[in-house]
């Protein structure tokens, strides 16, 4: 995903498909927001806001669900 | 889905899946305020938000959700 | 639905599906607020606010992945 | 469940199941907060105000999906 | 569950498992604020707070979503 | 877990599960915000307050649904 493109829900290990989920929940915000400037300036509040960060790990926590079960929770 | 008519949930690649989770989220928007004039007055207040981004992202990762198990994960 | 009666969640495309779905939203409501002059009085201050819009979504995306699911995601 | 006590899942049709998901969301409401008058006195701040319409809204959402599963989306 | 050890997710009824979904919200609670004195402090502002009611009763709903799946919507 | 590395999302049991939902919500926060010094300084301002304790609960649920997915709810 190094050009931002999402080739597969695919990974090898949970911590891996963490990352993937950490990324996804990213993706939304650089198509709502395209500019690197303002997302820069915007850092720094959410990541020293308690509820800014609870609100992140909500978002991850969806996509963590949707990536754990493409890979059938990595039971296989 | 150029027309803002939904003909499928499947697409060809994950890419394409979240670009229309994407389109999905913004849809209720749409449906909710059809001003067109009044959603862009509103776009600089909440892609400069952090919290709104955060939101903004939360919806779209619930339609890729619905769109990753439309598509079988991609696993096909 | 036009007695507000919900006979089904069967839709025959996913445009369809995504408009009962904004009706399901709807749905709860008018329940909590059973007041139509209220609920007009509402409708200003929700559908200019972004933050209100993207929570709105966020329902309005829940209830789609319910229909979407008991439409087989429109795939047969 | 006129006494409060859930029986089952199962409903006759997505109207019935939609009441039912009601209910669960007011039940959670019920066992955090047992006292009627205190809720009574709340009923009109969440009633009128638009965005806790939509988080009532919301958790409704999450109700009715998993009711809406438990009866087989009403499609036997 | 008198020990705050969680055994297992299976009850008899829908109504035990409503119960199980409260405790299970609650669990986090006392995982992040282990102290009991501050939780009772705070017990006042949120149950006679319409929002921070609403909220509860989300968590609960994902829960007993969860635990409703566990035991097969009780139609065994 | 104890070096952050997810490996597996299977548990033996119940409690364990939830244990590690916990986990993988505050893996999102030491992922956003990796001061362990600034993270310090957060935790006496949302373990105090009751809405940010009820939205760190919600992100728990959410991973502990994924979790006891997983896991087959422990009913093997």
């Amino acid at each position: 995903m190094t050009s931002g493109q999402l080739q597969t829900l695919r990974t090898s290990t949970p911590e891996e498909g963490y990352a993937l989920a950490v990324k996804l929940a990213q993706k939304a915000i650089k198509i709502t927001q395209p500019s690197e400037e303002i997302r820069k300036m915007l850092r720094p509040v959410y990541s020293t806001n308690a509820d800014s960060l609870i609100a992140t790990a909500q978002v991850v926590a969806i996509h963590f669900q949707t990536v754990a079960f493409a890979n059938n929770y990595w039971n296989d």
